[in-house]
């Protein structure tokens, strides 16, 4: 993947030349997330979960899937821009969490996720 | 931030560890991005506007918002994963298509964004 | 059904009685719904569709289910007493419109609904 | 308001008539509830706080509001009648649980709702 350094600097160009950070505090911008993921899910919602890996990659819902997803990345990281989080730090520490939070023996082939 | 690439391999290997991908359809994804947004949005849903950038820098909160953000992320990349798609081209390639939507000088200071 | 005005009005007495409403502009309720939504979402990402039926009839899902859809519930109740809204009326009103924008003939068994 | 029984007599006909059941799993009904709320919160998402209840009464906003609450209630009282729950039932077994949870003394005019 890209740099995702050069897409905030290429997001933050996009807001500045807009004067749009005047709307950009951070519960607006996790209005912006919520509905983008809205928008996300719609795309699935009369889709059978077993035919929901095809239907991701035939032409055009595919191009709309990823219309969405880039949707709520960029609502994400203008987030995580303006309140100055490192997104991969982020994750990358909630990963760890995880990891603790569901032992491999406790939680392995389960959906219902034992803590 | 850190690289993305190395962010996603740690995901795949703590779903392969747990057995997790059976659950993993990209409607079941697409499902849990909204429902962590849904989190993400709860963190702010009683701040006040021009209180939301200092609640996102306090302590507590502040942790709170990092976790959700970081499951959000966490959601975004493993539908990206599954579904064979490039998060930050995805992000480029809509932030094109926004750059020609919404014109500089038509959309400047405006929150209502005409196209 | 229970009447819905009583509802409402045990809504705005249990807002009142903790002074709640200073809380409670339309903007906030509206991220209430959202966040309320994602948690109702969150009682099926992992369950199958053709597993859902019988989920949501059993003891232990179905009692988070059903708190889940109550909060929804609420949270709409509660944004449609402030800004005046008749939900009954609008839900009317919708359903009407969707009549004719989905004709049987073009809609019937399919799931793409073309308008 | 109107009776909540007539409504949904009248939404299971128009799903009868356009054969629409058969997507219409508890599941797919979550997401659907989950995709109106984004668009629900999406009215609100560049309105300020303090500026969002004219702004709910504003003809064109107000109209589009309407239609948004409109559609998580349908998508909710599609839910309920799919599952056999009693919205109004649920709402006020919920109300009783908060008021339970939710003490005056301690939770007066607090938004961070101390239980």
């Amino acid at each position: 993947m890209r740099d995702l350094d050069s897409i905030v600097a290429a997001l933050r160009q996009f807001v500045a030349e807009r004067d749009w950070s005047q709307f950009h505090d951070p519960k607006n911008l996790a209005m912006l997330v919520a509905s983008e993921a809205g928008e996300l899910v719609a795309e699935y919602r009369w889709v059978r979960g077993d035919e929901a890996d095809a239907h991701s990659r035939a032409r055009e819902p595919r191009a709309r899937i990823a219309a969405e997803v880039a949707d709520v990345g960029i609502a994400l990281l203008l987030l995580c821009d303006r309140i100055g989080l490192d997104l991969t730090e982020a994750i990358a520490d909630k990963l760890a969490k995880n990891t603790a939070r569901y032992p491999v023996e406790k939680s392995r082939g389960r959906a219902d996720r034992p803590t």
